[in-house]
């Protein structure tokens, strides 16, 4: 996977959904190889821009003032074109035509398996950084904008919290994570939520509104409460958390009201911990072409850098603690609560 | 309207829709009566504590430290119950039972209907302090909860504008208002949204979707950008945000994304300035109950303390400014821009 | 005052201390002039930019995105050589080579002097719009970032008074404010100090170690608490509050624990006041040159547009309002509070 | 260190500095307490409500809505009479007296040390949670309200930041770590602060005005710019950030302005990270105890639940991350910045 050679100039890329701390990381790989002697482009809107030849030098001057700012200041999006063969060599040949060394893409899984893909028609060294608010990458603790991502919808789950004390009410609100629970049960935690339905929790046996309603039943009744939140993960529920506060509403002859988040979740100011997450494989992704590393992604586990293969990040599966699942939904919200049985049963 | 007596105690309820502030609002009622020797009792979740006897004293130390925090401290709700006539002579009982001289009720019309409605069948000073995000009463600039509602829209907008331009997409962020459009106009001026929903500005001509396609492609072709943000007001387009952007993209051909803030924008931290108006008509409300001042609602217009009576609160009309309305739409975000005609027409 | 003229080109400057919401204004000022088909051009670093004839294009994708952003995309600074006869003629020269028609400074009495001086010695229409946080000019209820100022003060109070609830103590919070007192008693009010420290209030009668050392015990012997928050407005204490502190800690044999927030207060998110306060008067701006309109400050006072001349905004008086001062001082927090004597003296 | 016994109530104490998540621990050791059927007290005000019996029942509903707020329910302080031997014997007595089973003490190094004293005297189990914004235990990569006090922090920095690139300063922004300098390095690594005054590096050789003020001079003119902030960690420059300003404005003649966040850093909603640490820590405490193990601190380490004796939470050191040093110093901000001499060494 390695062998050394002398980089002078590294293309960058973010690609896929934004997420908060790209601008961060893009910042770390500039400086960090400014400090190396090497340039670095930019190109814009991911692989499109490597269709299309559209990049920008990024320099000290440019990333000074980013850090704090979500979003990215080279644009992403997502390219059919540049998944074909014709697309591959195009952009592997732009890279060759502005003297490009080595190779960074900041995004999710989907970059990386273009990442991939570039691997077969251009040599350079290839590192992938892994931002993406869903948190869905195996081989990386955390990914770049997660923290943010569950700090704004912990946020919002926080408003939800104080309204729901002046006035007894169900609150569904509706959070990201594409086919992973990780934003959910981090926000359901954070906030206390009664209730989060995620895909980790519905794979053997898919929910009903029935089991929903014995729980939003058989938790108040112990709390003696009729307050209840419940954070729904994107796509584990048909017509979300519109249609299922309405189902439910029908079901409890309770006011039942919706919240969707969305795109909210990708912006605002990264938190410290993603901007130095950020910061870190940013420097540690210049540190690993220079190496002549390839087709690894820079990740964090257990607070040291690592690196992945590439193909692993979306082949093998993160798994979801089940230390906070088990802390969620069996120490904190079981259904049933009998006290006096529970004290039996330690007997 | 005014006939002064000895006041000893005074009832406060917090009523309908919580408001960022109303906590602040209870706090300076409590400290201003406590200051002139007036003790004061909340009852719990609005009308329906007065019917239930439901009550708790409320001193200094009660109030000390809830000025930071949204919801209310003595809970809201609404009550069919109290509409009736038998529901109004209870309350009277209740509030006679418990010595009561006066009583101030926080909330938005339905709770100053209910005011009238209690004034039929008891003697006392009753005052009204607008507490509602809508900010839909004539008789104040400004309600409690406003201001805080207006931020929390913004805050999710700016973070919808950080994504909307790392990636092109038209979003639209659904805000309260009930049937005013005062939170989406200030939130749209305020985060730079392109397009904002109002019922006043639907009232003559239903919006279709074609004017809305149309409005998107012309500002967008100004701009040359592709990002768009519309803010719309609750109850102005069947299915609400979520509906509509479906609509919308399968007539731009071009991803359209929702957000549907629901409840997230009775939360939060009241600002300085909900804080400092409900601090100031709190204290007032005060003072009027011992200048015999009854029926009336406490409210500040053009920076001064003014008393609007309760039944115009709802039945005379407060008027969105045209001014802000036109420099959205008129100065800003025009549909069509021809600069050489502009200039030519001001010759 | 007025002589219309055809208006072709605005110049714009950011001058004196930066304040949140001066980038918000600047584009205001560009989206209205394009509107009219009016060029605009920023002069860099304020005064100091006329005389080095350093500006730049400012257009609609220039300005798009900064409303958000504090500080000022053009700079600001403090000029001393403009305030020469021979600065004054410089800048003069550069506006007429750049063909301005009409000047726009944001900016505080400093900036408004500026003004006049250049006025001696340029004809074109000359327009203030109120940039500053300490909301220190008269013919206008707000400044620009004055709002903004007072939630970070606020928001830091708040999060002294989570400690203070904690840990008995006594905090003194020193906030800017120049030589007036709005930020300081708008965020006492609004986090619940039980003292402020002004400029208005201690005039007559210095204040004393002695005095203050009898209100933290008065105060904190009817609360039966200890803990105790003071705002202390910039330039009252020698010292500040880092002495102030030390002092106070010798006497009462107590923590006493200083902040100094700083320049902290110029920067953040602006608020959505702060927002649309400066968009209505960047609009306004526009129209005054536009109507010939000269040497007047764009303000709004009890809700309402106004003009205000110049030299007024620092030769007369802005005063702080007395029924905040009472609601702070005598409601809230007295020295002495004899709850019967109370009683008594209103029969 | 483990014999098991039936727990059928548990003590805990907040004591030390407060810290954001404290009360996030507190539920936790309700809610799992409650679980298992085992009843918690709370003794008021750390070590001195053991020593004055001063206590409430801590049950679901004293714990249901405090997972949000900073500060401690049942109060922290600090006790010189514990220390004692009578000290120890009396709260000893305390606990049998309430029939208590297990303590569990949410602190820092010097609760630890008060766990140990106790436990000279009483025999039950006894668990430390990490509770300090210092982080500056060692058996825990974080301790509970650290991640909070850096956002805080950096939140500060970012502020300053905004009106630095505004007019062309130098910041010096005073944060907390007793003598640690963890929220120094990752607030200054967050927000890219062009330097950091830290104890671990100041160790060696003392810090000079003249190293501070060569610094300034060679990293702005590799910036071309002249704003500069400096993060102070306490208790490292005499006169900390007010004096360290002054010093270096009579010496680099250009403007120098301190900020000192003190006690704010204790307070603020507890980050996502903190409230779900915080939890974990609480609900494994609870099963430790539980377990019979005692004398040891619960913390996580590179993600896993671990536990470290008390006494080796303070006797042995962690390490300050030598690759965030590296970054910040060596990497991103170097004195001497030759890019040509650079790319030769690398050859």
């Amino acid at each position: 996977m390695s062998s050394s050679r002398s980089i002078e100039r590294i293309a960058v890329i973010t690609s896929g959904g934004d997420a908060p701390g790209m601008n961060a990381a893009l910042r770390a790989v500039v400086l960090a190889a400014e400090h190396d002697g090497i340039d670095v482009v930019g190109f814009r809107h991911g692989y499109e821009g490597l269709l299309n030849n559209d990049y920008m030098k990024l320099g000290r001057h440019e990333v000074e003032h980013i850090l704090q700012y979500s979003g990215t200041i080279i644009k992403s999006a997502r390219s059919e074109r540049f998944k074909s063969d014709e697309g591959g060599i195009e952009a592997a040949r732009n890279l060759d035509a502005q003297h490009v060394d080595a190779f960074i893409v900041i995004g999710g899984d989907g970059s990386f398996r273009g990442a991939n893909h570039l691997a077969k028609f251009w040599q350079g060294p290839i590192i992938g950084i892994p931002g993406t608010i869903d948190n869905d990458l195996y081989g990386t603790d955390h990914t770049i904008g997660y923290d943010t991502a569950v700090e704004t919808a912990m946020d919002a789950l926080d408003k939800i919290r104080d309204t729901a004390e002046a006035m007894d009410r169900v609150f569904i609100v509706e959070v990201m994570g594409r086919n992973a629970g990780y934003i959910a049960i981090s926000s359901a935690m954070a906030s206390g939520a009664e209730r989060m339905i995620l895909p980790e929790l519905q794979k053997d046996k898919p929910l009903t509104i029935d089991a929903l309603v014995k729980h939003v039943e058989g938790v108040n009744r112990v709390r003696g409460d009729s307050s209840y939140v419940m954070v729904l993960c994107e796509n584990q529920w048909p017509g979300g958390a519109v249609r299922l506060a309405e189902q439910l509403e029908d079901r409890l002859n309770f006011p039942c009201r919706p919240c969707l988040l969305g795109h909210v979740q990708r912006g605002g100011r990264p938190t410290a911990m993603d901007r130095i997450l950020a910061t870190r494989l940013g420097v540690y992704a210049v540190q690993l072409v220079q190496e002549g590393i390839t087709g690894v992604m820079a990740g964090i586990e257990r607070n040291e850098l690592v690196t992945t293969p590439l193909e692993d990040t979306w082949v093998k599966r993160k798994v979801l603690s089940q230390e906070l699942i088990d802390i969620q939904t069996k120490w904190f919200n079981p259904i049933k609560k009998d006290r006096h049985k529970a004290t039996v049963d330690k007997a």
